[in-house]
């Protein structure tokens, strides 16, 4: 057990969203109750600061239990089926005994109101299980820290008990990163035939992949799903190889049949203990949190310099500067700090 | 003519890069000449410290002359086929007497070591034409501020005269965002029939994007491109308008048959003239120089703060407490902050 010292009595006692405290959403988290479970991630993800310092008290809390279940990511370009891959490999991971929580690494929802991913009614099957957690993006436009958010709420997924968690990502970029760094197994999803350009990513992202998996590898597209298949496997030849020494699987598989998955699992196990023998396993979570207490040091870095008077003062002369074009944005950038950040010693 | 009353006599006399000096440089942008347009670029994307301040100079000489350009972003899944859609637009535009620079944002090329956009290979015909100039997006491995290197580049590529800049973007998510952030026109190419999932992303894309063009309209494809345009134009009445009045359109256009490139351009004139009536064209720019300013901001925090022995020694003991599960990444991030960062007053 952790001890909580610096826990306020005022923060433990206060009465919190639906009327339950800090102990009472962690007994609930700890029964597996995906209720209190989800209320949790709501306090994670909000961007009040009160609701900052119970998540935070949470997970403290929650930390002792968590750790025990298989990270994996899941990516791949729009139309690749992410979502029916999510709904058959879980439903498949259930029917073996598994519980399962599916999150989501949505960046357009910093930008748009909306989320784009882990919309429930996309995952039928699956959200009507007992045995699944699935939680859609948050909502609400939050500037920076969706991938923090969502590196908590496996903590938490984890302290509920859930066996398996599926992170859902979208598109090429940032998000992958940001995916890779908080997970154990991260599955690249590829559609067969999607042209050159799509070869051409290749380099870049089978760096991050541990698998490609080729979908919709069923009736007449069972053929080209192989050639690809073929395909990649020859290009990963002219790839080093993983630091960790795992060499990277193409596979194929149908959500829609369900053909396929069991093959994907086996992989993933198999991956796990190799990762377990070579000690890559628990040094790579290490070097994630690592990783993640860097994220932490640059948000909060912002937070401390933006709020502040003499800093909202001197920016909004600057901002006028650059507007009348008197200034270029870099140099401005450079006279506010030199100005305000610069310390005494 | 701008004053540069602090450039170091040193800078300005310093043999840099090909025997060229800034003055040297400079002029030779200002003939348009591609030969020192491209070393300008590599003194800004390099991340030495020297070139940094050597690029620093040659933008503020550039400044003057720059802004004269119509800014369009494309961007689009994998497979889309933007490459295609670059040579063949680009062509089109040479051919009404404009001249065209090709500049990339490229995230993956932060985490590999390789590029995956803006290769000259792809784009035969342009590349090899006078009045073009495609740069391939940075070979070398840049930890951040690949954004920030394209959106000077732009600066240069206009102080050589460059009348349309076409930036490329990968993916969706934080390179879009950062794409719309330096430019005039967003252009999102899509697929026709590409998923279920592709129409997910409608809603966070279309508030970025200006228009949606429907590529690959060609031979059998037309009918099921023309059905995709319906079908995106009836999903843009359930968003609300743009603050800028513009209404987003959808077309189609083929590449290989150099259909629909016309229409497209008239569109982005007409774009143009609108939002120079109504102001919004600079108020725009305005905005992205006050964005960037805060991004430069940004970035200067981190390098400020790393750059101290101090803060390397807190870092590694804290990093031993992370490793060893004695702290969580929030709580070390936080103490490190806490001890070394809170200023005085």
């Amino acid at each position: 057990m952790a001890k909580h010292k610096n826990i306020s009595a005022r923060l433990r006692e206060a009465r919190i969203k639906n009327d339950l405290t800090v102990d009472e959403l962690f007994s609930g988290i700890k029964a597996g109750n995906s209720k209190e479970l989800g209320q949790a991630i709501t306090l994670v993800e909000s961007n009040k600061e009160e609701d900052g310092a119970i998540a935070s008290e949470l997970i403290e809390k929650c930390l002792p239990l968590s750790g025990n279940s298989i990270r994996i990511g899941i990516s791949g370009v729009p139309g690749v089926g992410k979502s029916s891959f999510i709904e058959s490999f879980g439903s498949h991971l259930i029917n073996q005994g598994k519980t399962v929580a599916v999150l989501a690494i949505d960046p357009s929802s910093e930008k748009s109101q909306g989320s784009i991913l882990g919309d429930k009614t996309r995952m039928n099957n699956l959200s009507q299980n007992k045995n699944a957690f699935i939680r859609p993006s948050p909502t609400s436009g939050q500037l920076g820290g969706v991938a923090q958010k969502t590196r908590e709420s496996i903590l938490l997924c984890e302290a509920a008990g859930y066996d398996v968690i599926l992170i859902e990502t979208v598109g090429v970029g940032q998000s992958e990163i940001s995916a890779r760094s908080m997970v154990d197994f991260f599955l690249l999803l590829m559609l067969a035939g999607a042209g050159d350009e799509l070869q051409g990513i290749k380099r870049g992202i089978m760096e991050i992949a541990d698998s490609l998996v080729i979908t919709k590898a069923d009736g007449e597209n069972i053929g080209s799903a192989k050639v690809a298949a073929a395909n990649y496997k020859n290009a990963m030849h002219l790839l080093p190889a993983n630091k960790n020494g795992w060499v990277p699987r193409i596979l194929t598989c149908s959500s829609n049949e369900g053909i396929g998955l069991d093959v994907i699992w086996d992989m993933i196990v198999s991956f796990q203990n190799d990762m377990k023998i070579n000690q890559y396993f628990d040094r790579n979570r290490q070097d994630q949190s690592v990783y993640w207490m860097h994220e932490n040091i640059k948000s909060e870095l912002f937070n401390n310099f933006y709020n502040s008077p003499e800093v909202d003062k001197k920016l909004s002369q600057m901002e006028t500067m650059v507007r009348s074009e008197k200034l270029t944005p870099t140099a401005a950038a450079r006279k506010i700090l030199d100005e305000l950040q610069r310390p005494k010693g």
